[in-house]
């Protein structure tokens, strides 16, 4: 397991060009290694565990998703944890209010990783940084609804304690013709703060987020959908590193 | 039970000072009356029904709020929907991305009611809207995080179709010194759709609530955190009609 939560700041520098130093952990001397996070986006959680089960050797981050949270409740969250526990396992809450209240709640369950949403208030993001502290545990702010201004509102997260922002765009968003990750890849350059990016990430996008210098990339349909997740979960990995 | 859904909108227009008629079963002639909500913002399900049955005579919509749901799952919508029939129950989901799918999930278990967020995805709002179409049930857009051209984006989502809007300051941003209501209230008159107001509902304000032309008043801690919630949601009914 790549560990925290030293690793994120040191890598989102690295991969921002702002090179502090690389710990041996998550990069090979220069060379900066990209985390792969798939998403159980499942409503039950035999669903989920199954779907880990099969894919956890190809990734870091086995994140639950929204909707299997609110399907499944909390308690989705120490199984999945409890059968690999030697992963991290991101709770994506997309919080929008009572921030250290439903961190707490997630941290408490298990998980490495929470998400709070870029568009909460301050005072919500910050809640949730401070559940983190208490846990020994990292918030990730979910970009997901911010449109305008994003570069500006993904410093000002960054400022507020996140450990990276996720640069995210919808389910809803990326069914619409013509989408791209390009946009994306953009504002997390332009950022220069540690970010993960989530929307589109498949076998021939994942280079371009490795290159962009994601500290994170999320795979979702592309696994899930596949006809073999662990195959394309394998590809994935090796795309990333490669 | 006062039913759904030609209530809303014949009484938001009612209230937005627009009288197409009045249905008789929420309207008294020309007096409109206002429905109470109470969020159940407890983690647990037992907790929440021991607060729906202590309070229920008094109140017309039970919610469970966002982190109810996220910690015992949709399920306990499916519960308190069976413990008060008589009710209508709102299931504050917050959705941010996934709209269809995930008030599908909500409106399946019981849900009569079902929040997505205003500053989500056009596309997320009417796939929320699509699903409580098919159910005959009704999806509210909860206005939190959208601060800047709120009164625009509120008449956005009306256009996309939500019954009503919920006009919401969040437990984070009601915790700052100095928080008052009555932007949201100025906000909801601007409007001129149908809204709701939480945030600092409590009965020296509810009747500012219902003079600026609510549908709904959802009140959380005033109920709650009370000493005997049955009396304080009583004094909230009497206050919201008189």
């Amino acid at each position: 397991m790549i560990g925290f939560p030293d690793v994120w700041w040191c890598c989102g520098w690295v991969s921002a060009g702002r090179r502090w130093g690389c710990c041996s952990s998550c990069c090979r001397g220069e060379e900066f290694v990209v985390q792969l996070q798939v998403a159980l986006d499942v409503l039950d959680l035999p669903s989920a565990l199954t779907l880990a089960n099969r894919v956890s050797e190809f990734v870091d981050i086995l994140e639950l998703g929204t909707p299997l949270v609110k399907s499944a409740g909390i308690a989705a969250v120490t199984a999945v944890k409890a059968a690999h526990p030697d992963k991290l396992v991101f709770a994506d809450l997309k919080t929008a209010d009572a921030g250290e209240l439903e961190a707490d709640l997630a941290f408490g369950a298990g998980a490495d990783l929470v998400t709070v949403m870029g568009v909460a208030d301050d005072d919500t993001v910050r809640g949730a940084v401070a559940a983190g502290a208490r846990h020994g545990k990292r918030v990730v702010a979910d970009m997901i609804g911010v449109v305008d201004g994003r570069v500006e509102r993904i410093r000002q997260v960054a400022e507020l304690g996140v450990a990276f922002v996720e640069i995210h765009a919808g389910l809803d968003e990326q069914a619409r013709p013509g989408y791209s990750i390009d946009r994306l890849l953009a504002d997390g350059r332009a950022a220069g703060v540690p970010f993960s990016i989530a929307g589109g990430v498949k076998a021939d996008t994942i280079g371009s987020v490795r290159e962009a210098g994601a500290v994170v990339a999320v795979a979702g349909g592309a696994i899930y959908n596949a006809d073999d997740p662990a195959a394309a979960a394998a590809e994935l990995q090796k795309r990333i590193v490669s």
